[in-house]
C-alpha cells in the first residue's frame, strides 16, 4: 500500500505547503516541493521553520525542491496548497506527477476545489482538507507558524475510508494534528461561516477584524451575513448550528486586530479568492432560490475591489 | 421687505459657502462670512474665486469676515453651509444673528437638516436648497469652482412662496443659477438617489466612481441600492421615476474617476455624513416596514468605516 511509505508532492509550496511538507519531511517522509518564486532561495538555504510546535530546519541537502513538475517523481500523495485563484495552473502542474493510485488532497479554501480536481483527474483520487493555522512567510525560505495547526480531512463521499485514516495517522505521527471529518462539506461550510463575513468585510472595507466588531451595527452586519451563509449552506444540504454565529464572533473578538488572508490579498494587490469563498457559496443559495442579499451584496462589492487589483 | 436689500450671513464658509457668498457680494449684496480655520487667511487676503462662470477677487477691504457670530449683524437671510456632521454647533452659531424675520436657507446634504433648524428656530423661517456644483478649496482663501453651480430651493411646505421667488431672483441676479422646487423633498430624494450609492460605495470600498461602474456586478450593485432608495423615498411619500437609475448611471460614467465628498471625507479622516445621507433615508423605509437590505448593509458598513475615523 503506497501510503505506508509514501512519496509526497507539495503542489504550491507557499507558507502552508512549506510548513506541512517540512513537518512530514522532518519525520522521515519522502517529500518533494514544487516551488515557483521561492525555488532558488529554498534550493540554496533549505527551509527554516519557526513554529509554536517546535522550531526546526530542513537543510538544503535534506530537501527535495523542484521548479518543474516534469522533473518530479510520481507521487503517492499530493497536497494541493496553491491559492484557488491559480487553479487554472493545476492541470499542467499535477499531470506529470500522477500515477494510477495517486491521491490528491486539497487544502485550499472554500468551495469548488475538489470538484475542479475531480473534473481533471477523476473523483476517486480526490480528498479535501481544511487547515486551521496561523502561518506566514516572514523572509525568504523562512516560515513563521504562530498558532494552531489542525487539519481536518474528509472524503468527497460521506463515508470515511481506510486511506483517509492512513493519511491522518501519517500526519499525527509527524506532529501535525489531524482529524477525520464525517462529512467534508460540513467542515467546509463551518469554515465559510467565518471566512465569508470576516475575509469578505475586511477586504471590502479595508479594516481589521476588530474594527468589524467594534460597534453594534458592525456586529449586526456580521450576524446578517452569517445568517445568509447558514441559508446558503442549507441550500447545499448542510445544516449549520445558529449558535455558531455567537461562537465565531466571540472567537474573533479574542483575535484582536487580525488581518485576514483576503484583506492581505487586497493590500498586496493580489487577486481575491472570489470564486471559492464567495461566488460558489452564493450560487448554492441561488440554485435553490433562497434570498441571501447580504452575501450577494458583499460578493458584488468584492468584485469591484478585486477588479481594481486586476484591471 | 428685508429681502430687497438683505443682510446675508454665510454660516460655515467652506468652499460652498465661500463661493456662493462671494458671488452675492460681488453683485452688491451685504454679505457676512462666519469662518473658523480660514478666518485669518481670508481676513488678510480676501477671497480669490476661480470659476467656470468667471474668475474674481473679493479684496480684504471689501469682505466682511467674522470668527464669532456674536460680532455679526442680525441677518435677513442666512445660508447654512457647514457639514451636517457639525449640526450640533448650529444653535450656538445661529442664535446671535437671528431676528424675527430671519430666513434660514440650508444648502446641506441629505435629510434632517431642515427639521433640525425648525426644531431650534421655528419652521416658519426655514427653507431648503440643493446645490449641484463641483467646488474645492485649493489653497488658503482660494476657491476653485470647476463645473455646474445650480441651486434648487424650496419651502418645507409644498407651496412655493413670494420669499422663495425673491431669493431665486437675488441669486440669478448674482450669476448663480437658481430654480424653485415645487416640492423640496422631491429634490432631496432625487439627489439622494445619486448620493447614496455613489457616496456610500466609494467611501465604503475606497474606490472612485468609475471603478464602481467598471463591471456588470458593480452596475448591478449600484442598481440594487438605487432601487432601495426608490423604496425608501416611496415610504417617505416621494415617487422617484425608475428611469432615473439609468440616467444617473450614464451621467456618472461620464464623470470619469470622480472622488465623492464622502470618499474624500474617509481619505482625510473626517467624519462621514452618516445621518443625513444614510441613516435617515434608511429610517424612512424602516418606519413603513419596507425592506431595503442593500441600503441597510451599506449603512452598516459605513458605520464601521466611520467608527475607525472617529474612535
Amino acid at each position: 500500500m503506497p501510503l505506508d511509505n509514501p512519496t509526497i508532492a507539495i503542489i504550491g509550496a507557499g507558507a502552508l505547503g512549506s510548513y506541512y511538507g517540512a513537518r512530514l519531511a522532518q519525520h522521515g517522509a519522502n517529500v518533494h516541493f514544487l516551488l515557483r518564486s521561492e525555488y532558488a532561495s529554498v534550493k540554496q538555504n533549505g527551509l527554516t521553520i519557526k513554529s509554536c510546535r517546535g522550531d526546526f530546519i530542513l537543510p538544503p541537502e535534506k530537501i527535495n525542491v523542484h521548479d518543474d513538475p516534469n522533473k518530479m517523481p510520481k507521487a503517492d500523495l499530493a497536497l494541493i496548497t496553491i491559492k484557488s485563484t491559480a487553479n487554472d495552473q493545476l492541470p499542467r502542474l499535477i499531470a506529470p506527477i500522477i500515477k494510477e493510485d495517486t491521491i490528491l488532497l486539497t487544502l485550499q479554501n472554500g468551495l469548488g476545489n475538489e470538484a475542479f480536481l475531480a473534473r481533471h483527474f477523476g473523483q476517486h483520487r480526490v480528498l479535501g482538507g481544511i487547515a486551521f493555522v496561523c502561518i506566514n512567510r516572514t523572509a525568504p525560505a523562512t516560515i513563521d507558524h504562530s498558532a494552531h495547526g489542525l487539519i481536518r480531512i474528509g472524503e468527497l463521499t460521506a463515508t470515511p475510508t481506510p486511506r483517509l485514516q492512513k493519511i491522518a495517522d501519517l500526519m499525527n505521527a509527524s506532529n501535525i494534528q489531524c482529524e477525520i471529518l464525517p462529512t467534508l462539506m460540513q467542515g467546509r461550510w463551518e469554515k465559510l461561516l467565518w471566512n465569508i463575513p470576516f475575509n469578505g468585510l475586511s477586504a471590502a472595507l479595508d479594516q481589521t477584524t476588530d474594527r468589524l466588531l467594534a460597534s453594534p451595527t458592525g456586529i449586526a452586519l456580521v450576524t446578517h451575513i452569517m445568517q445568509d451563509v447558514i441559508t446558503a449552506a442549507a441550500a447545499d444540504g448542510i445544516t449549520l448550528d445558529p449558535a455558531l454565529i455567537q461562537t465565531n464572533i466571540e472567537k474573533t473578538r479574542n483575535m484582536g486586530a487580525y488581518y485576514t488572508s483576503s484583506h492581505i490579498d487586497r493590500q498586496q494587490n493580489r487577486p481575491l479568492e472570489l470564486q471559492a469563498l464567495f461566488a460558489l457559496p452564493l450560487q448554492a443559495a441561488k440554485n435553490k432560490n433562497r434570498p441571501t442579499p447580504w452575501l450577494e451584496m458583499l460578493y458584488h462589492q468584492l468584485t469591484i475591489v478585486d477588479a481594481k487589483q486586476n484591471p
